[in-house]
């Protein structure tokens, strides 16, 4: 794969290392971090060089190959044990998202799972590795084909509100919920995106805003806080977001700020689509209460740039996710098409996880 | 008045002349402009220097004065055609405070009722700036106490979330929406104060995380999309929120993001208090829909310090307010009492006004 301008592909495999667009630099500098271990790939999730849910699943498949390329053995038994801890590594990085745990865990059960010595059981694992980054890829290309069948039909061009960024940069490319507005420009169905700034990172201002321009789309930024205001004016025909962890009931954890833009919706009855590859449904929770907030450093909140936003000796509370409870949420779109959060109880969803 | 640490006077008649506390220097400096000339009260209105719907009253009154000051004609008639034009360069700096045209309104008429010399004049209109303030600091206390008495009582301690600053930074002294929070406070009545960061100015951040901070009052900054999920969490008790201008159905404009937290508070059963004076009330104006909303500078959005967050080539919105609708709004407290919205419609109320 190549990065032009308007083909973004955060995590690349190339020259027996990762190549990461460092995604804490842009829009300013558009630039790659090369990835040869698996500790600098924990790293580099923690840090949110990469992040976006499926972005965070590609990287730590590659993560576990680098792990497993690094283990010094023949021996099978210790080569399995040792890949345990690079997965515990891995796993430790970010709590929410759950695509992280899919991806590792499809790696180590292809390990256990593969015949033959340390070194064909590695390889195995390289080519599962590219297999999950080309599926994602496919993956969204479908979610947004699927999305642009359940988007509201009038009018024909819409503008569509995003909140923080699942686009191509948190995917392996294309994007979840931008997947769905590439794919409406392309049938000229879009009229324009509002981004909401999405704070306290800034993903929406920074990522968002970066990923339309490169393509030409029309964006629009404003503050979280405007969303409402916007839906109110009649400028918001539909909302589409990303998901980093669905569970069984559809309850939706994504961008703390999501579910105050659900609420929303819902009062100005504007639908809410929540995009997300089939990876992002956890069956083993049976509702949202049960998804683990990630907390980040109040330093995202008070410090932007060199500027210090607030007094000193004052608390601060940074949870990075909320949880959107399925009632709000009028359809989950997936690889396989769209779904009601009632649907996700029929066991042929089950069966397709 | 002095300025102590805890008892903030944002506009003070000093040496024959008005000193503001700089807001846009707040929290790293509490440094004061002097303002001589109607001109300069004009643009520390505009640029936001003096802000919060009573204050800039307050200021703008003393503005008058200053413009008063600056005539120089001993004809009468000479006189009120001048004060006319500065009455209208002050109306021109910020159009959603109805309080800024209350105060020159006032002003305005107290100059063409006063018989007399000019000098005269001159002399009641910086006595009738000088009550203007005086009152204003009162009307605080009052809507602080008043506040007191819908206070949900249970638990006794509150968890209050308040956004933007309403504080005695917005008013003459001692706020209204934190007037409501001190006289909690006083009463040993308040947990904790949660403060939305308010983007774009970031005003709660700022300034009203710095008037907490000189009180001792407990109080966690958030970014505003984290309000919902902080009500979800059962964090707040109750919302109390400033106002720009309330319209005879009680639809009231204030800060932008105030709606989004209505909303969430709605939806939460969480009691949602606008705190203003009796002056904040429009009745020219049947509903919200009428209230005129000011457009400020993308560079609010964009620009934070030294810091560009988005890339190039694309769109803002800016609005400075939104509308709360009166259906949202549980109580407006006033420096009369604590009233529904329907309430105002009663006549007792419009005379008060």
């Amino acid at each position: 794969m190549t990065n032009s301008p308007n083909q973004v592909y955060p995590v690349i495999w190339h020259n027996d290392s990762v190549s990461l667009i460092d995604q804490t630099r842009l829009p300013n500098e558009y630039a790659f971090v090369e990835i040869h271990r698996s500790e600098d790939m924990a790293r580099a999730i923690k840090t949110m060089i990469v992040r976006g849910a499926p972005a965070i699943g590609v990287a730590a498949a590659y993560g576990m190959y680098l792990g497993a390329r690094e283990i010094e053995t023949s021996d099978r038994h210790d080569f399995l044990e040792n890949l345990d801890k690079v997965a515990q590594l891995l796993r430790s990085t970010r709590p929410t998202a759950v695509n992280l745990f899919w991806a590792i865990g499809r790696m180590l059960k292809t390990a256990y799972e593969t015949t033959g010595t340390v070194e064909q059981i590695k390889q195995i694992l390289l080519q599962t590795a590219q297999d999950i980054n080309t599926e994602d890829l496919q993956t969204c290309q479908a979610i947004g084909d699927h999305g642009l069948a359940v988007l509201p039909t009038n009018p024909r061009k819409l503008t569509i509100l995003t909140h923080c960024n699942a686009g191509a940069l948190a995917t392996a490319g294309y994007g979840t919920a931008l997947g769905i507005v590439r794919s409406a420009w392309r049938e000229s169905r879009l009229e324009r995106v509002f981004a909401d700034e999405t704070r306290p990172r800034l993903q929406g201002a920074k990522l968002t805003a970066w990923e339309c321009v490169q393509e030409g789309i029309p964006v629009t930024v404003i503050t979280d806080n405007m969303a409402a205001h916007c839906m109110k004016q009649n400028l918001i025909h539909a909302v589409v977001v990303g998901a980093d962890r669905i569970a069984a009931n559809g309850d939706t954890a994504n961008k703390i700020g999501t579910y105050s833009v659900a609420i929303a919706a819902k009062a100005h009855n504007i639908p809410f689509f929540v995009a997300a590859p089939l990876s992002t449904i956890d069956f083993e929770l049976s509702d949202g209460s049960q998804i683990p907030i990630e907390e980040r450093n109040p330093e995202e909140i008070y410090q932007i740039g060199n500027t210090i936003l607030t007094p000193s000796n004052l608390d601060f509370y940074n949870p990075a996710f909320d949880v959107t409870p399925a009632e709000l949420i009028t359809a989950i779109v997936t690889e396989n098409g769209a779904f009601t959060p009632s649907d996700l109880a029929q066991s042929q969803i089950k069966q397709m996880v």
